[in-house]
């Protein structure tokens, strides 16, 4: 197994994979290709490094491309972008940006590890200076560096997802006046409405002015520079603007190259991440899975899987066995003083799948409510009214609310029924929950609905 | 079914069967009889009324008597306490505290809620004023008036549980000297020694002074008052003794009714919560249950328990069908700044049921290692060799560290293995966790060691 692995991306797929390879196989030929300068760092570090939580943007990265020269004989290649991929030859064709010039590079073995990009919408305006998206650690800089130099007023952030809240607070951390931009009735879509509310809520108490139910248009401009966003009911004024649209895979050199694609045009993999193509794996951001609750293939751009598909691709790689049985949909953020959690089915999904669901909402409290700091913690459970197996659920609440997320997904994982979450021995004590988990409280008011 | 339910004692299990009898049964006759003064009230949270974390012991009540009276119809009556179980006649005897008689009183069912209380060693000097086990409210109540009466300088904590630790740490709070005598290696037995081991440093460090692998032997005292521990080692002055040396249940009624007992001399119950004799039902500390890792019966006396057996037992008592399938022994405590938590089997319950094991411990950071505010977190895993199947964990670690060990817990009950944990969707977002979650960090490393 001393073939050559080339890998297109250093993040944390094509990283992880490298690693792993790495290990299993001490002195096998590893190159990686990254059109970046940046290798291993953390993207969802972005929003606290612009925010200021965090002083050093070098603090986001785990390791750089030299400690992988050096120190794991990782041949890591930055600036390199790959423009092609030949399957039939086994080779992929790459431009470096320093010497600007193209060469081939052969490969045994191929892992398309690319990633994701941020949705730009088409319209007027679109090229002008100050409108960004967040995926790359470079894409974050160029943020920050905007910031410092024309210290804006007005940001407006279109979308309304987990990137487009943390950057929201993080611009208003900075003291700019954060307007945000959203379709649907509430921000965070990936909850139902009615606990998307309380994140809403959440985010008008720190001040952020939010637009909701009004559809983007295009942008203004001011000599190159973006000075406005045009929704379907007004104009509003941007010295920046962050597109929190959401993301798509990076899949366009495999669509060209004619790998299989999947759902939301990710590349189609199987179980160990191999594609439809001979020696050609990919793993990560750029990648498909597969839903554990309805069985049917997906697509989740997350840190967390693209870690693991990169552990599973080097395994496989390496000549080990290795599978990833897929994801229930776990997510988490904090939006100010407010953590937010979901997993599963949200009730559009589970009626897109054609479950018949019941749900329940309940208020409960973090912690004993007569411990000091016990705060509000809302929970939503959904289950499947034939069989009460839990299909999924949202948390919004203080501090200490969103880790228990984990504890459903266990349960999702595990094809548990809301009856069984009710009898599970969840852990008590007045520091950290009431003495039924917020969790199971919800889980007892929906078997009586089942 | 409008026959007669008699409950014995008021507190988690009882009140919950008695709350749930009344939700279904509008017009049951329900008579509870309670020792104490007190109904529903949360023992677990006495430690923080005697550190001074809680201003108003009545902030621990979650029902008082009268409510249940006024507002439920259910008839309690305190300081009454059943001094006999006649099985054969259906009847039980009662003394009546205030007018000093006692009387029998017949039920159609019976419910037995006696809780459990603190072990006590039978030793000299164990009749002096001055040493308190913490179980009733009322018993937290004589603790909190003796300190404001004698003002103590010295304390001695004997046994290292979870009571013990969590009042060692409240009376420090209350400036005064602690120490513990334990005879285990380490504090906190239901951990393994090397975990334990974090927990003894928290305690040295707010300066608790730890006797461990020494041996109670007596109290010396003073006049009627305690003035000393005395150890195989040496005497400790003892203005105040804490007994923390575990509980054991109150089923010498039981017992002397001829019902059969079970694990630690509990009253065995089935899933239904009935005891082996006829109409009589128990639920709560006093009543067995079934460890779901082991498939064996099981003590275990916790709040959590306690209002879960009584809900199926009052669920089963007013004509309904519900079980109890057990626990997986979660447990959880706050001891200063360090949470710790542990579920499933700790090693030496491993070996005691005879499986063939591997361990792994690591240490890792509650949130991404960037994020303001990370702090450590030691988890250590246990599995069976030949199955990879979970036995059990322990976590040790900072803020956010303890509630992770319900996705252990959930996992647990699953039947999930070590792989099976790597493979999880657990949340991830940089103030909550790294990207791999430290239990799955964890588990990566159990994993190569099956």
């Amino acid at each position: 197994m001393n073939s050559r692995l080339v890998i297109i991306g250093g993040d944390a797929a094509g990283m992880s994979a490298a690693s792993k390879v790495r290990r299993e196989q001490p002195d096998r030929e590893i190159l990686v290709f990254e059109k970046t300068g940046h290798t291993s760092y953390s993207a969802c570090g972005m929003p606290y490094l612009i925010g200021g939580l965090i002083a050093n943007h070098e603090d986001l990265i785990a390791r750089p491309p030299d400690v992988f020269r050096s120190k794991y004989n990782i041949d890591v290649r930055t600036r390199h972008e790959v423009t092609g991929i030949d399957p039939g030859q086994q080779r992929i064709e790459v431009y470096d940006h320093a010497s600007r010039k193209s060469f081939f590079e052969p490969f045994d073995q191929l892992l398309v590890a690319t990633g994701a990009r941020p949705f730009c919408p088409q319209a007027t305006g679109d090229d002008a200076d100050g409108i960004f998206g967040l995926s790359t650690l470079a894409s974050g800089l160029r943020v920050q560096s905007f910031l410092e130099k024309h210290t804006p007023k007005t940001a407006v952030v279109v979308g309304g997802g987990y990137i487009g809240l943390e950057m929201a607070e993080a611009l208003t951390r900075q003291d700019i006046a954060v307007a945000l931009v959203q379709r649907d009735r509430e921000v965070m879509g990936t909850l139902d409405a009615d606990m998307g509310a309380l994140v809403s809520d959440a985010l008008r108490q720190i001040g952020v002015e939010l637009y909701l139910e009004e559809e983007f248009r295009e942008f203004t401009t001011d000599d190159g520079m973006v000075s406005g966003v045009v929704t379907d009911r007004r104009t509003l004024p941007a010295d920046i603007v962050i597109l929190g649209m959401g993301v798509q895979p990076n899949s366009q050199l495999a669509a060209a190259a004619g790998l299989e694609l999947g759902p939301r045009d990710s590349i189609r993999v199987d179980a160990m991440m191999r594609t439809s193509a001979d020696n050609i794996w990919a793993a990560g951001d750029c990648a498909s899975t597969v839903h554990r609750v309805t069985a049917q293939p997906f697509y989740m751009a997350l840190g967390t899987v693209a870690n693991k598909q990169g552990l599973v691709a080097g395994t496989n790689i390496a000549g080990g066995k290795a599978t990833f049985p897929g994801v229930v949909g776990t997510a988490v953020s904090k939006i100010c003083a407010v953590e937010v959690a979901r997993t599963g089915l949200q009730e559009k999904e589970a009626q897109y799948h054609g479950y018949d669901y019941a749900s329940a909402t309940i208020e409960a409290k973090t912690r004993a409510g007569y411990y000091p700091g016990a705060g509000t913690i809302t929970v939503k459970l959904l289950a499947e009214k034939v069989t009460g197996r839990l299909l999924g659920g949202q948390i919004v609440g203080m501090e200490g609310a969103a880790k228990r997320i984990d504890t459903l997904a266990t349960a999702l994982t595990g094809g548990m029924t809301a009856a069984e979450l009710v009898d599970l021995d969840l852990s008590y004590a007045p520091p950290f929950s009431p003495v039924w988990d917020p969790l199971q409280t919800a889980a007892r008011q929906l078997t009586g609905k089942l």
